[in-house]
């Protein structure tokens, strides 16, 4: 008991003296792994006849084991932000038990969340007091995909006890690999429009996510995202929900792959919608790069999206808002797009989330900026 | 390609040969697990560097590996439903890449489905057409844990439309090393319920799924649940949901370790509840097991719960259900409770589900039984 004690004392001394926390993603009380002051994540596992284990957290991190069949790696400082990685080992990648899984690159993934100082946490953190809006999982079947399906629907407070308001959409995508889950349990969506709300600095809204992946009954090769949304997804969503079902009140915003699926419906159908956010995405013109192809052609990109920056006095009347954001370790390309497009007579709102990469703190603060902007 | 046609006729001759299909817990179109007629599970994992590798569903099954680094292996016959499993290699035990994971046993966890005859299947299965309730992830404040905690709340079709309505309400626990989303994406307890509302044979309600784990506020080692649910959750609950808040419109369920909770609310908070559904678990008495113990002491028996089975006569007018269920692949202890009850004069119904185990397709369809009896 009194080396328990003493190994109790010495854990929590030393994590004392390096500042390590457990990382808000560990299942329960695990106490790996823990994520340093300087950012550097240590990993610990317990394999005892492993004979060799990896951790790959944007690159490979082999472990080293100890005595008791322990495995302990500690990366490179990371930024903060949210991070999926893997352990590795005979050639297979897979989970981390220690910690929550959640749906990304493609499969169940392990995360660690490297903290940022806490008041920059302060807009995705529950807070007692704030009205809560709420999530909603809801299956719908989609005509053109020939399946049920999963949708994410967050109604904002007040939506169940004044059954007379109608309120603005905004629908809302995830990146490749994840799923309609990312916003809610990556992004916390749910929470940062709680608190935007209650602030004032947001209007009320409902958000609707999907998943990305669509493909047409009995074609799971070719895509079908766009019609599903316009034919399944919307007409479900407008049937089944007190909403202003017009362009005016209808916005789309997507993450990275989403981002892209965002420009395509925001630009491609614009009787649907006018409001639009693209968060760490490009808006392709000619080909999947801003430069140098289609912005650098005026002949292409007033012809792109079947003309919609064909007159910009046209455009900057008929959208309410075109806004480009990403994080700074991405780099500046997505400010070099919203540059062109202001060079174009395009209107749109650049914004740049501090330090962070591509990642999921990078998008809470995306939609935080964005979200203020919505419907006003 | 010729070659590559040649395999896939082969892979999809033996296939239909064998009437093996992909587990739909299987992520997208990956093949594998697949499960044949005849209840074995086969599996398959890319891993050629691995020295070795087995696959733990009830017990291990060491996997051999071919000249392409995959491993392979073929489980005994399974009982229809839902099973958790494994992987395993040098003494760590993770997930399966290809498919989805469900929180169960304690942690993210692989599952495949042994599914029944499609026949069978239909009560949890979504039908177009059939009115659809809506399941909402929800934030709470518990004071008695001190933390923020999330709970899923069925509401039944039509609850959002008709604003005057209110409705009974069913507390429904999972399982020990679960949490509060099993009875959803394990349990479809939503579409069970849609399914028997829309066909007229269960009255819509209002279901509230919370994790059973809970400790005190600065006490990990000690137990709270009871008290979480009275003080925190159905307060939050009565005042968000147009709940009908009283005993005779209050059920509580469970199953397994959940099922024990099920019933220390349900007889031991005799004002609060009047329906009680135990899935595979027992009624507690003097000690945990059915036999010797409580059950053949009538001093014990009558003392339990704070005598709440002193007077039968009174119990049998107080409480307008006590459900007792199982899979019959569990034994018969359970049947055993339910007579030992039912001598003692103590009014309740028996439900067994044929052939199933301790796993998710019994407690659908003790769900499934325990529904129609509620609230009429």
């Amino acid at each position: 008991m009194r080396r328990l004690t003493i190994l109790l004392c010495a854990v929590l001394w030393s994590g004392a003296a390096l500042a390590q926390t457990p990382s808000p993603t560990n299942l329960g009380r695990n106490p790996y792994p823990q994520v340093g002051k300087d950012g550097r994540v240590t990993f610990r596992v317990s394999a005892p006849d492993a004979p060799a284990l990896t951790v790959n957290l944007g690159k490979d991190y082999p472990m080293t084991k100890d005595d008791k069949g322990v495995w302990t790696a500690t990366t490179d400082p990371q930024v903060e932000g949210f991070h999926y990685y893997s352990l590795k080992a005979g050639g297979l990648s897979f989970n981390d038990p220690n910690v929550h899984s959640f749906f990304g690159t493609g499969r169940w993934a392990s995360a660690v969340e490297v903290p940022e100082a806490p008041a920059g946490a302060a807009f995705y953190t529950p807070r007692r007091g704030v009205p809560q809006g709420a999530v909603r999982s809801v299956r719908y079947w989609s005509g053109v995909c020939g399946q049920w399906r999963r949708m994410y629907v967050y109604t904002p407070a007040g939506y169940e006890q004044d059954a007379s308001r109608r309120y603005p959409v905004l629908y809302l995508q995830h990146g490749g690999g994840e799923d309609e889950s990312g916003w809610i349990y990556q992004g916390f969506a749910d929470v940062i429009l709680d608190n935007l709300v209650a602030e004032g600095k947001a209007e009320p809204m409902i958000i609707v996510m999907v998943s990305g992946v669509a493909h047409p009954a009995g074609d799971p090769a070719a895509d079908a995202f766009d019609r599903m949304v316009v034919e399944d997804v919307i007409p479900f969503v407008d049937a089944r929900y007190r909403t202003l079902a017009d362009r005016d009140h209808r916005a789309v915003a997507g993450l990275s792959w989403g981002a892209k699926q965002a420009y395509d419906l925001g630009l491609g159908y614009r009787d649907l919608f006018s409001w639009i956010g693209g968060f760490s995405g490009i808006i392709v013109i000619g080909e999947f790069r801003v430069r140098p192809a289609g912005y650098e052609d005026p002949e292409k990109f007033a012809a792109a999206y079947d003309g919609v920056f064909a007159d910009p006095k046209w455009f900057n009347e008929h959208y309410h808002l075109l806004f480009v954001a990403n994080g700074e370790a991405e780099g500046s390309h997505l400010k070099g797009m919203s540059e062109l497009l202001t060079q174009r007579g395009i209107d749109n709102v650049f914004y740049q989330s501090p330090r962070t990469a591509h990642e999921w703190l990078t998008w809470r603060r995306c939609l935080y900026q964005f979200a203020q902007r919505l419907f006003k």
